[in-house]
């Protein structure tokens, strides 16, 4: 029993996943710091993955004589699946603090679709943000889906899964960070927000739900994107993307 | 020989389909124009969809206790599918140009992704768009991920699929449209666009390809997003959201 249960730990501890699609799977080849395992790769793939990298040095399968893919068949995988480890992510929201300046940062409260937040990371990494905070329960972890939507960009941004986004959001506002939340009943709007010059974090809220009350409440300002709110709202990557345009242009 | 080739006329000409998803089907159940035919529905959906509507005179199953539903395990329908038949969209683009001005036109040249067309979909619909222009060839068609994606949107948006997108530009133009198009490698910033009182028309890309040559020839100006390109691009969904944004709130 005891020995069952110290295996049943050591397997669930081990968080290595298929990743798939060509832009995410050449960045993770292309990321010294990514661990990769094994790789299933079509002749077309290769010729375009391996165009201006070295093959890497592990066990590599021909995708196209495969029968049994490591993947479901549904996965658009457009003929590369890499076996890697999640990313080492910085332990806590003070390494991102060391970055330069001004820092613009990326909270999302629960965002739990993986396409969303891959879509989010893709956004991030175009508008030059230092990282993207997510909650640890209820917000996707590091997998295939997000990496795919990420197409690429998922190596390249920080992403850190905290237990409390309250927490952390008072933790920024201690470091200086001006903390705003994303709310659609907001009549601040986001096209009349002046950014000043110091650090920014932007609260997203699930998609449905919204940023939390609790969560709110610890923001500095509440802001709504100009549109028609009455007959619709946005996907919540759209929201995240014209936000960061917005932040970023003015 | 005759009579077989008539039936499969026939039943390649029925495109009805199964739509999913508590936003999408609340949104069709509440559109009079909309042809529906059979409803799976799970108890707890149900208080949700018919709060506000009628239950439509249509079969309707127990979502609860069907073993074999009509759709793949792997939609989340979130306890509701609806098959219908596709909406009866304009003919022709002159009959968009009978609203109301200024008028806002999105034009698609073969955007493919469903998922991407539907969160397009459901953008348009937030900063007040007449229509979405796809192509025919190579552009999706009207499904339930489409639908599923645009969040209710789909019912409200007129979405057109032309057979040649340079055509149809030329048309907006005679009708008095500014046409641009959206080029990453354009130095023309969307930032500094200033908008005028006439029509618009903006064109985008299909995913990794971008505008073709020949659609961008047709457009007036080429702008691109304010950002990171050496790194990212955008998804074309945000650079849509981003681009209408820009151009409702300046």
């Amino acid at each position: 029993m005891g020995l069952n249960n110290k295996r049943s730990k050591k397997i669930s501890a081990n968080n290595d996943y298929y990743m798939f699609g060509l832009h995410a799977v050449k960045a993770a080849i292309e990321n010294p710091k990514r661990r990769k395992h094994e790789l299933w790769i079509s002749q077309n793939a290769r010729t375009k993955v391996f165009k201006d990298n070295k093959i890497p040095n592990i066990p590599i399968f021909n995708l196209d004589n495969s029968k049994n893919l490591p993947i479901s068949e549904n996965k658009v995988h457009q003929g590369v699946i890499l076996k890697v480890s999640p990313l080492k992510q910085p332990d806590d929201i003070s390494e991102i603090h060391n970055t330069e300046q001004p820092r613009l940062v990326v909270i999302l409260d629960k965002v739990s679709d993986p396409q969303n937040v891959g879509a989010i990371t893709r956004s991030s990494l175009f508008f030059n943000c230092n990282a993207i905070i997510n909650s640890l329960n209820g917000g996707s972890s590091e997998n295939g889906s997000l990496v795919k939507a990420a197409s690429g960009a998922f190596e390249q941004v920080p992403y850190i899964q905290v237990a409390n986004i309250s927490q952390t959001i008072v933790r920024l506002k201690k470091f200086g960070y001006l903390v705003i939340g994303l709310d659609e009943n907001s009549t601040n709007k986001i096209s009349s927000f002046e950014k000043g010059s110091s650090d920014i974090a932007i609260v997203f809220g699930a998609e449905g739900k919204g940023i939390r009350r609790l969560t709110k409440e610890h923001c500095d300002i509440l802001v709504s994107i100009d549109g028609n709110h009455n007959f619709s709202s946005l996907n919540v990557s759209t929201a995240v993307g014209i936000t960061l345009f917005n932040i970023q242009a003015n």
